[in-house]
Parts: C-alpha cells; sequence; structure tokens
C-alpha cells in the first residue's frame, strides 16, 4: 500500500493539460498522459486487488463497436466499463459493412445521447480502421458541439489497422511491473520479431504498437522479420525518430537470432506482410472472393519458407542470460499445442505462461485508465474523491 | 433551471390516477397522462444535461423483445434502461417465430420473476404486433395477480404494426421545445405525408402515431399520400374524431404540394400501402417466398411512379414562410446520399439535420418516462425523492 | 417476517465450513450446505417480495457460458446475477468447438481478471459437460494461487450431462414451501417418471438431479422408466445409497403406473435413454451428420412405442388422494397444446400450471444464493451486513 501512496503522489503531481476525449494511438499523448495512463493502471490494479471501489460513476453506457471477432479485448471492456460504473451496450454492425459519411454521423450520434464511452475494434483493413475511429470521434465531437449529446464519450481505440494501445500499454505495464520501474527500462533490449504461424491475415496494429511505444523509454528496439513482412512505412519511421529522442535506438533486421541476441524481452508474433494486407483490403473492399482464396494460399506457401522462426529453447539462450522475458498479447500459436509448427515451442510458452496472463491482466485498467482519463474534466480531482469516498467492492 | 422547477411543479399538479402499467397506445392515454409522460421527458432529460442522476431503481432488469431489427430504439431503450438504474436482458427469440399462447404465457412470467420493465418492438405484422404486446400484458397480470410475479414490470410499446409511441413522443417533445410550450401547437399545421423511397414494407406505424397523437392538441393535421396508401382505416378516423374534440382539424389528401402548403411543420416519410401490407403479412405467415419476391417487385415498381413525392428546397417554399419545421424519426432515405432518389433533398435535410437529432434525442428519455410512471404506485412522491437525494451522475 | 426471522436465525446457526468455490453437483455439498443454500434462497425471495434490495457486490462481473440454447437459465442467471450488482457477460463461444486443454485454461483465466461468478452451460455430450466445469475450475484456481486473478470467482452449474442443481434446487425450495417445510417431506412419495415426447435428445440431467437430491430427505424416491432409459449408471447407485442413509427409500420400475400410485409428487418428464446418449456424443464429436439423422430417426420410432407414459387425470387418479403435486422443470410438452401427444395432458398441466411456476420462480434466488456462499468468505456477516444496512430496491 506504501507503494500504491507512492504512485498517488506521482499520478497527482502529472501535468494532464491537453488531455483529449480519445485514445487512438499511443503517439498522440504526450509523456505526461502517458504516464498518467500507466499510473491509473497501476493505482485501478492496486485497488481492485485490495477489494477497494474505483467506481467512477453513478451509471452511464460504455458502448463497444466490434467490427472483428474478439474475446479476450470484449471481456477487458466490459470489466473496465463495468468496474467504472458504466452497463455495455454493444453496437452489433453487419460485419461486412463499411459504413462512411453520413450513416457514420447519424449512427455516432444516435447511440451516443447517454453514453460516457465508445470502444472499437475495427482491424482488418488497412487505411480502414483508424480512420473510422476519426470519423466517429468528429460525429461526437460536432453532436457535443450542436448541443445534441449532453457529454462527449470518451473514445478508445481496442485496436485499428494501425495502433492496439490498450495492448501495448498493458505490455508497457508489464514490463515496469517485471523491470521494477519505467526508470530501469532505458536501455533495455527488446526484440519484436515477427514469427512463424499457420495462419494468415493477422493485424500488424500489435507489433506497429509496440515499436510505436517502446522506443519513447530509451529502450534498445529491434524490429525482425522476414524480407518483405515489413510494417507501415510511417510506423517504422516514427519509431526510428523516437528512438533517437529518447536516447534508445531503433533497427530493422531480417533475422530472428540477430534480433534475440542478447535481448532483455522477446515479443515472437505473427503479422501478415504489409503489402499482402493491402491487396487483401482492396479485395476484401471489392468481394473478389476466389482472388482472396487464392491470396490466402499463396501466402500461406509462402509464409512456410519461414519454419524457422520460432520462438524455441533453443533461441531463448541467445538472449540475456538465457533469461529474457516472453512477451505475447495471446492466444500464441504453440507448437504441439494450438498446431503442429507455430510462433513459440511449448517448452518456453510454458515457463512464461504465468507472465503472460500478468500481462493481460493489466487490460482492464488500462481500458478503464483510458475513458477516465478521457471523461473527466478533472481527474486528479476526480481520483481524490474516489480515494477518499473509501469504498470497498463488496 | 428556472424552467425545470416550473415543469416540476406542474408534472405535481397533474391528476395521475388510472395510469396503467402499460404503455401500448397514445391514445389509449388521457390528456393528464400524456402531458406527464412529456412533462418527466423534459426534466430527466433536463436532470441528464445538468450532470444529475434520476436513477429509480437500486437494481432490477429492463427486458427487451426486439422481434424486428432496430438500433436506435435498441440504444434508447439500453440508456433509458440504464438511466434508471436497470440492466438490459435481452430475450432473442427466432424472428420467424410468432409464438402465442401457452407459450406466450409461460415465456412472459420466466422473464419476468426480477424484471421490472419489458419493452417489444413487433411490427412487421398487420394485426399481429400490438396483439402480442397484449397477450403478454394479460400474461404478466395474471401472473401478478397469482403472486408468481413480485412485481408487475412495466410495459412499453417500442414499435407495433398500430403505434409508435416511443417515437410520436419523441416528436412531441421536440415540437414542444421548438415551438416553446404546447399551448402554442395550436393551430399549427403539420403535414404528415408519404415520401418516395426505393424501398419496400416499411411499417406504418410512424405515420399512424403521429395522426393518432397530433390531432389531440388543436392541430390542423394534414395526411397526405398517393392513393392506394392508405393507413389503417380505425387510425384515420379516430384522428379525424379527436381532432374535432381538440378543436383542431384533420384531413386526407393525395397531394404533397398541398399538404406542405402554409405547413408549420412537415413529416415527409415513406411506408407500405395498408392493402400490401395485409397481403405481406399472410405470405409472410404462409411463408410464401416466391409469392413475397413478386410483391416486393411489384410494389417497388408501384412506388416509383411517385418519386415526385420528395421534399426538396422547391417544395419547402410552399410551407409558411418557406421556414417549416422538418422532422423524421431517422434514418432518412436523402437523395443522393443513402440513395438516388429518396424521400429528402440533400439540402433540406442538411438544413434540418441538428433538429432530427434532437428530436430523436429525446426517446431515450421519452421511454424513461414511461417505464417511471408505469412502475411506480406514487410517481410524484418518488420524483421529490429523486431530486432531494440531488446527486450527481459521476 | 416472523417467517423471515426464523429462516435467518437457521442460517446463522448453520455449519458453512468447508464450503467451495463451486457449485457442480448437489451430492458434493453437505447437508448443512444445501441446507445454507435453500434457507438463503427463501431469504433472498422474501426480501425481493418485500422490495428489500440484497445488492451484495457495488460493481463485479457475472460471466455465463452457454454451450447449449437456453432461456429460462439465462434470465434467472441474469436476474441473480443484477439482484446481487454483478453485470451478465456473456462468452459466446461457437457452439461446435468443444475446447480443452490450453484453450480452456487460458480463456478461463482471461475473462475472469475482474469476475465474481461464472455460470456454464453444457449439457449436450455425456461425459463432457460436467468435465468441461471441472477444467474450468482447476483454471480458475490456478490463476488465483498464482496471483493473475485478484479473487476466485463462484462457479456455478446451469446444467450439466450429470446434474442440473439449479433446477433440482427451485424444485427442493417449492417442495419445503408446499409441504411447510423439509420436515415434512421425511416419508413423502416421489415419482420422478420418464414421459413420451415427440423429441429426441434431451439430457439426462433433470431426472439425475431430482434422484440426486431428493433422496437426502428421507422421501420415498421411484425412477420409472421404459426398459432401455436408464440413467447414469453411478448416479442411480448413488440415489440407492443416499436413500438408505436418509432413512428413505429409492426404486426403479418400469411401469409409470406403479411410480405414480399413492405419490405425494409426481415428475413426468422425457429423456433420452442413457445408451442412446452415448452414442449421439460419439456421433456428434465425429460430425457424422448422416448417422446422427438416422440415429434420431430410430430414436423418436422407438419413443413411439411409449405413448402411453403421459401424465393424464386418469394418471393422476392413481397418486394420493388423487391429489399429488405435478412438477416439471418447464416448457411441458402438453398435449394438444405444444404438440399433439405429450408428456402431460391439458387438463392436468392447467391444474398445476401455477404451481410450476412458482417452481420455476425459484431459480433466479437459488443461484443467487450459490453465488453468495460461494464467493463471501463468510457468508453469515455479509447477510447480516446487508439485513442492516435495509435499502429498499427502489
Amino acid at each position: 500500500m506504501e507503494n500504491l501512496e507512492k504512485k498517488i503522489e506521482q499520478f497527482l503531481a502529472l501535468d494532464l493539460k491537453g488531455y483529449t476525449n480519445n485514445f487512438l494511438l499511443t503517439w498522440e499523448k504526450s509523456d505526461a498522459h502517458i504516464e498518467a495512463t500507466q499510473l491509473l493502471t497501476e493505482i485501478f490494479s492496486s485497488m481492485h486487488k485490495n477489494g477497494r471501489s474505483f467506481r467512477a460513476f453513478e451509471e452511464g453506457l460504455a458502448i463497444s463497436i466490434f467490427r472483428d471477432n474478439s474475446t479476450r479485448t470484449r471481456f477487458s471492456y466490459a470489466s473496465a466499463a463495468n468496474a467504472l460504473g458504466l452497463a455495455v451496450s454493444d453496437l452489433d454492425e453487419e460485419k461486412s459493412q463499411i459504413a462512411h459519411g453520413e450513416t457514420v454521423r447519424e449512427t455516432a450520434n444516435m447511440i451516443s445521447f447517454l453514453a460516457d464511452a465508445i470502444g472499437i475494434r475495427d482491424d482488418m483493413f488497412l487505411g480502414e480502421g483508424n480512420r473510422y475511429m476519426r470519423e466517429v470521434s468528429d460525429a461526437l465531437d460536432m453532436g457535443f458541439e450542436e448541443g445534441t449529446l449532453h457529454q462527449r464519450p470518451a473514445l478508445v481505440n481496442l485496436q485499428c489497422d494501425i495502433d492496439h494501445p490498450t495492448q501495448s500499454m498493458a505490455d508497457m505495464a508489464k514490463l515496469r511491473d517485471y523491470f521494477g520501474g519505467v526508470e530501469n527500462l532505458k536501455g533495455k533490449k527488446i526484440a519484436m520479431t515477427w514469427a512463424y504461424s499457420p495462419s494468415y491475415g493477422k493485424p500488424l496494429s500489435v507489433p506497429q504498437g509496440i515499436i510505436g511505444l517502446m522506443t519513447r523509454f530509451g529502450m534498445e528496439v529491434t524490429l525482425a522479420h522476414p524480407e518483405g513482412y515489413g510494417l507501415i512505412p510511417d510506423v517504422v519511421k516514427l519509431a526510428g525518430q523516437q528512438a533517437l529522442e529518447s536516447g534508445g535506438s531503433f533497427k530493422v533486421v531480417n533475422s530472428m537470432e540477430e534480433a534475440f541476441k542478447d535481448a532483455d524481452i522477446v515479443y515472437p508474433k505473427s503479422w501478415a506482410p504489409y503489402s499482402v494486407m493491402k491487396e487483401r483490403t482492396e479485395l476484401l473492399k471489392n468481394s473478389y472472393t476466389e482472388e482472396l482464396k487464392t491470396l490466402e494460399q499463396n501466402c500461406l506457401v509462402h509464409n512456410a519458407k519461414f519454419k524457422e522462426w520460432e520462438c524455441t529453447e533453443e533461441m531463448m539462450k541467445l538472449t540475456k542470460d538465457g533469461e529474457a522475458l516472453y512477451m505475447h498479447c495471446l492466444p500464441a500459436d504453440i507448437t504441439d499445442v494450438s498446431c503442429e509448427q507455430g510462433e513459440v515451442s511449448k517448452s518456453v510458452f510454458d515457463k512464461y505462461r504465468k507472465h503472460t496472463y500478468e500481462e493481460a491482466g493489466y487490460k482492464p485498467f488500462v481500458i478503464a485508465a483510458m475513458i477516465f482519463l478521457a471523461r473527466f474534466e478533472n481527474p486528479k480531482l476526480k481520483l481524490v474523491e474516489i480515494l477518499e469516498r473509501n469504498k470497498d467492492r463488496f
């Protein structure tokens, strides 16, 4: 609890000015705002562990729009909403329908009259997901300015084509805890590497989220993938700039071994090549079913050339003292468990399973922190009020 | 807030005796009960705008039964339930199954043991929707009388084949606000007119709801539609009687121009002809798929003869000072936006878009008011209690 | 209310030590724990009837996993969760997917970070449902011990292949009320008998739940079914042992008449033969669609040989004074109502309909009691706290 008090003090000392109603990309947030979200994540998690309620609303809706399937994020969002005192209401669109323009503007307002938060997942179409979120954001701003909406709901990106901020922020929370504080991350080497999986079309948002966030804390970040499996160029460029500014480093290599060498942290995870995702988006938009099948087959055959990109015990021996922290956003494709050959060997996964669970366990609190900071004009005062109320959860 | 206090005073002065547990048709409600629902809508909306909670339940379920798709009404209902302190639980029936008799009686009771409200949408089958609601109502009455149910849930019509009271009451709330009070509606001319849409089978409940409600306030109500697009004869007859009693007028014409002439308010909206809806209901009941397709095609071809029934700027010039209030239940079929040619031109819609959003924005509060009035033995006392509690929403 | 106070006193006097976080099979629970659940069911029901809140949580999630369709149990669970202050979040698995091993362990943890209860229905596959629940239970224990989960959610069996404890406990609550106390059940004769229904593949869990629970109270329990329609042998054996220990009796007969003779209570209900369920499970696992159709047809033809197994007025005359209590878990297959010929005649059902509704009405409170007892370290203290709080539900 001493630790908790210190975190509260740190939070109250931060400069929260300029915090917007949205959490769409981590790199749009100032260092202080990232720190605020992290500290609040830890504070909420700690309160929950101690049976304390951090309920902030008497009532209100938290709307979810899942344009792609999701179990974990869905439950994380429901957990966050519930803990804050909001009820989840899901907008069940036809998945195939990529609404734009008037429809988005109208729907965004129609569902928001009594909404305090909106969480959106839309990660399947390159160039679409984040753009859709910004259309919703503009519609909400307009509705609030016109007075149609009595309040501007917080808007949270639950994964788009560019970033997956609730994941990367949960990953960061795990790292802070594991290494004993954000100050200890300076100089740590993290390998964000592609890994083989007998699947196809996995989004780029997780690796992009990692390099887009971890390059801000003075870490040595290596992105590794087979040739042709690059990410969105703008995000790669941004990672390089951020690394420079934070006093860390960023490089892209085409070898898993090179990335693992002396790494403190490894994050082996499959994704589709940027070029394939672009082609796929066009085909999906035009409903070219046959061409999509062909693309998938070609892609799977091509993937299979890189089966050696697997996080095995052998590979782990290359890391710092052979003891790097293994991370994954889950579910991992585990060799001999979920597939014949996958991203990680059973023994490596088993050794770090508890850590991956803990990593995931931060997500509900990350989302709660994001909504809290976006929704309250004075989040510090609100937190103090909640702490002084000192209410048990049951 | 002065305005709010005045409304509270007015509400407390009303005669609420005889208010039943159901809100099925506006014309079953006394003038005082309609006024109570309107005032409470305004009071709740005002409280919400000022960040005040009007939560009335510590816990409880609000059950929804949507036999037809709905996004807006679904969210309005969820918003109303949540604001009152109830959790939504959706009964997901197979849409094709039109249960009757024992099944309805049993299911109605089985889902209601801890329910405080039930909202039903069932608007596709002429002669069915409202009848189904009354079966549910009877089952609930029986369950409560027998003691199986500890409480009689409020039953709210979220759109049936006859009326759409949550819509017409929201429309009314908008008119009261726009014209500065119900007393100013006397003598106002409203045109409820059919409009062209490249669709088929739209329910009759909106126009019926409008003529069934607006004829009670001394307004000059004109219903306009092409020949053959008549509404349920009983509702048309009722509208005439009510207009007579309220000191207003009601007429049916076959020209949009005639209806728009000098109108203070226009409500151009597509619907299917009564006769087609009757035929369609029979075909649907018997699952005559082929015949349904033929009916749809014939109907669309027939509709296309009336493409000039569009609310254009030209048409709007016919209205009072060219500045009538344009209303719509949304989503509207907007020419060049949602379709090639539709109910309203883009420029007219854009000019009044904000007003249509506000119109829709009353619906959550209308539903909350309906549940509140139906569920509490002494709604006045309950409101005073809530006002004195004076709790912030966050 | 005097009655309520007596029940509270009795509850507070019980030995609740050793109550686990799970309610999976009634026969795993001690007599004191069964009595505690029954008393709490009555206390909660009574409080609800009197408009008192028994909310126990400020917030929290109650997760539901329905691997089979369900309306009644779904609403009972939602009602229980809501009354305790929890929000329902449904895990919507693909129904066909019978996950095991790593996936179950991971998913169970991923959805439980902020969960206070998990309810599972999985009754279609012999040897699978209960086993799945125990896998979830082990995963939750592990997660809690490792510290990944801040709390161990209560786990409630909402029907498996072996038992249907929320149903049998609701049935028991009805019997206690009907006969004026559990002490009056001693010596009462109950006939749990198979009945004809034009359906196929109904689970065995209801009859197994009844003989597994009712044999513990000194009742004379008769299980009746046509030859070949036996239940899981282990459960039948257990029923015999329990009857012996409780000073009652248990026998299996192949005649509905024999079972009805002098019965105080009859429970006529269709189920599939154990052997068919075993074969069906294998075929389903292997997706043998054709063989499943053949099995269904054969089974329906075979069933039809036992159409005389119907609870008619004639049959009821055989019971104690012709006035035995008719019970059913609902929905019943009623002759001339839900089918041409079914489990029970219309006149018998109508006479006892109100009783079957009341029987069902206990289920929300049974589930609430199960969660309450499983989740709180000191349920007595918690109940006293709730009673002293003395809060109205609205």
